[in-house]
């Protein structure tokens, strides 16, 4: 990889040198000549002022190929398109695939967007403007509507011919959807299957009606698991009826894994992981809030504590194993919640109810477990029964409560519809530290004639 | 999802219904109508005694498609082949891909390798017994041999004619190789370029020799990275004289995804969240050995805290702010090690010293805010401004520490040449812990006479 970078460095260096010596047709080619990610990334690295050349001397297709290839997280891509005048980034857009130019669009403002689409077509402004509307990740958000489709009574050959000629406009030649007259789909056909068969065969021979298809509005994760599950290189989004409204194709898919995967660990640990690059400055300014509203939950665990200072003073070894407790039971809590988080992400095979119980049966055998562990230590340690059976009880108990909030907690709030991943990992560690103390001091308060003085 | 399953028990019921009844081409037209991903799953939860009549029925070229989407994590895949005659299922092994034919040999003992190898002609079991060299979570693990390749000096009519013959075997059609004379891979063609340009011209003309490749020994985590950057749907893998050894195709790079994916969130929750449907006793087995671990390491925070009882003993409300300090310091780490992992992994666009800078920073101003936060409410809430303040400087520090083992944990963890994952976030927490607690009581013993009695 990094090699891969300087020689992108190298790249934009010597695309720099040709227009600045005037060598406009050598930049071309040379630009031409790159992989439609390079190209990109190549773009948004030239000197301000080269850009303004670049612009003028590359066709409105190689420059759809360009913002195509940004990633609107990565770049400020709006700015980008503003370098040009309006007409052209038009041009742009509308030579753009659909689910890229609406991503571009969402970015900008709602006068901006007015400015674009006057400029565009009706009839691409107005599908723009419908696209525009699906909720962002839904599967909506992901489709373009460049596809390869055609009538049912067709040979292969005829197929064929449709598909080289709307090769280059659609986003994924990899399969032909079948319309019937209505304009549903009612099948799929693979160009493997068109390839691989005589010319005059009617193309109903080896069209799949078997059709695997999602909705708009359906959540990007579950189409991204089927695309995953079923190995497709594109899967067709349609309505109720069966209407054919555009297709996802996979690198959209590879995206958004990798996007949900970015998010629930970005939850597990209360920090966005994608802004790796931030100044310590904005990283900082982005951890703190977290962080002091955890704060605040901790202080009623202070409080918890300093009300029981009593029982501190009688015996001060029972300071000693806050943390322990606290941090033993936190860790069980967070183990909890990942699991909770990815069953609701990839869906469980049992029901709610056997979710449940296997949860409070797993947390009853880890707590008793790990709590006759610190039992035998602590008594072995302390040379005190009763100070290890305090501990030990406590610690059972505050696991098994642990696990329940790291299971519970997650599913109330995709309950309520939101994403289970905002339940961080911090968030249930700091309020299993507040049920942890709850439980040892009162656990300990039973026990203190026993242990006073220790 | 949910219909779909319910759909997948329904055809499932079906098919057993027509072996059952003796419907045998029945069963295999049906059979044959699913979609591959179906034929695995259908395949694999017949009935045994169905399955037995299955494979008698089937054609190799379908049990091959069967074989080839069955996940090996998923289901006794070895088992299933041995349930054919091991000159069948060694049929089976040779007509599947590659890289999933190898993924299957992999699971099974040295003795079945062999066997299984043996029955296969020598040249396709010598490949075989090569790819299985490759480690795991490699690029050589991933890669199929069944790709297109062609020489040099063809016109596009030629080619096409090529593709057309090969594409039944083919992992991906979506792009041709151009290999020279040694057989060096000099050139990619895609099928798009193929079906748009006119039949009499010189490939040469449409081949990219801007060659992105990958090396057989190269990480998965990379090659997907790539993969995801470039938007490929396959990507070749050569050796170090440029030989084409074999091609990674996109439905392998979206398992790799997914698959890094959980590896991380687990790393981080310290527990394996790929296994969400174990039983209650599996489930317990699995988290404790990690839990136990972390509780010994609690237990030299438990000794420390212990260690200063006389101090507890004058200043009771101490004890209130041991579970705030290590908590808040816990997640800070945490947030830290979230960061720190997910920069490796991507690959940071700064040096290691500025990233080491800029974390140093950021965790003195997130320390500083936080330690100002605790300060002013510890200040006004207990009205003690010794107390305040020394809870408010052990907490920066406390925060400071645990910034600091969270970003160079796993950085050392992959220096050494470990996965950085390993390195969980209750470790982290665990271990600062005891560094939280031995500033904040060092901290406070040097306030300890203002404090005393409080």
């Amino acid at each position: 990889m990094a090699e891969q970078i300087e020689q992108l460095d190298q790249t934009i260096q010597l695309l720099s040198d040709l227009l600045q010596s005037g060598q406009d047709h050598e930049f071309i080619d040379s630009f031409e000549a790159l992989h439609d990610f390079e190209m990109a990334q190549v773009y948004a690295e030239l000197p301000v002022q080269f850009r303004a050349v670049a612009w003028r001397l590359l066709s409105i297709a190689i420059l759809a190929t360009v913002f195509d290839n940004l990633a609107v997280d990565e770049v400020d891509i709006v700015a980008l398109l503003q370098e040009m005048p309006p007409q052209r980034g038009a041009q742009v857009l509308q030579a753009m695939y659909t689910d890229n130019a609406v991503d571009l669009l969402q970015e900008m403002s709602p006068r901006q967007i007015a400015t674009y689409l006057s400029l565009m077509p009706k009839s691409e402004a107005e599908s723009a403007r419908q696209l525009i509307n699906y909720d962002d990740q839904t599967a909506g958000s992901l489709m373009s509507t460049e596809y390869l489709a055609v009538k049912e009574d067709l040979r292969v050959d005829d197929v064929m011919r449709l598909v080289k000629k709307q090769a280059l406009e659609a986003e994924s030649i990899s399969y032909v959807y079948v319309l019937d007259r209505q304009g549903l789909l009612v099948g799929v056909i693979s160009l493997r299957d068109l390839l691989t068969h005589p010319d005059n065969l009617p193309v109903s021979e080896i069209t799949n009606d078997r059709i695997i298809s999602v909705s708009a509005g359906d959540d990007q994760e579950q189409v991204a698991q089927i695309v995953a599950d079923y190995n497709f290189l594109s899967i067709p989004v349609t309505d109720d009826d069966q209407h054919l409204l555009g297709v996802i194709t996979v690198d959209d898919i590879v995206d958004v894994i990798d996007e949900e995967a970015v998010e629930d660990y970005s939850g597990l640990a209360a920090v966005n992981v994608s802004q790796i690059n931030d100044s310590p400055w904005h990283s900082a300014i982005k951890r703190i809030p977290w962080l002091i509203a955890l704060l605040l939950l901790g202080m009623a665990t202070a409080t918890v504590i300093g009300s029981f200072d009593e029982l501190v003073k009688q015996a001060a070894i029972l300071a000693a194993f806050i943390s322990l407790i606290t941090g033993t039971a936190g860790n069980a809590g967070t183990q909890s919640l990942a699991l909770a988080v990815r069953r609701i992400a990839v869906g469980s095979e049992h029901s709610g109810w056997q979710d449940f119980l296997s949860e409070v049966l797993a947390g009853l055998l880890v707590g008793l477990a790990t709590g006759a562990s610190v039992f035998v230590i602590v008594t072995i340690w302390k040379h005190n029964l009763i100070l290890g059976f305090a501990v030990g009880i406590a610690m059972m108990m505050a696991i098994l409560v642990a696990n329940l909030a790291g299971y519970l907690i997650p599913l109330i709030i995709h309950k309520i519809g939101f994403d289970p991943a905002v339940a961080s990992g911090p968030f249930i560690t700091t309020l299993s530290d507040l049920t942890s103390v709850l439980i040892y001091f009162n656990v300990a308060q039973l026990f203190i004639s026993q242990l006073s003085g220790s």
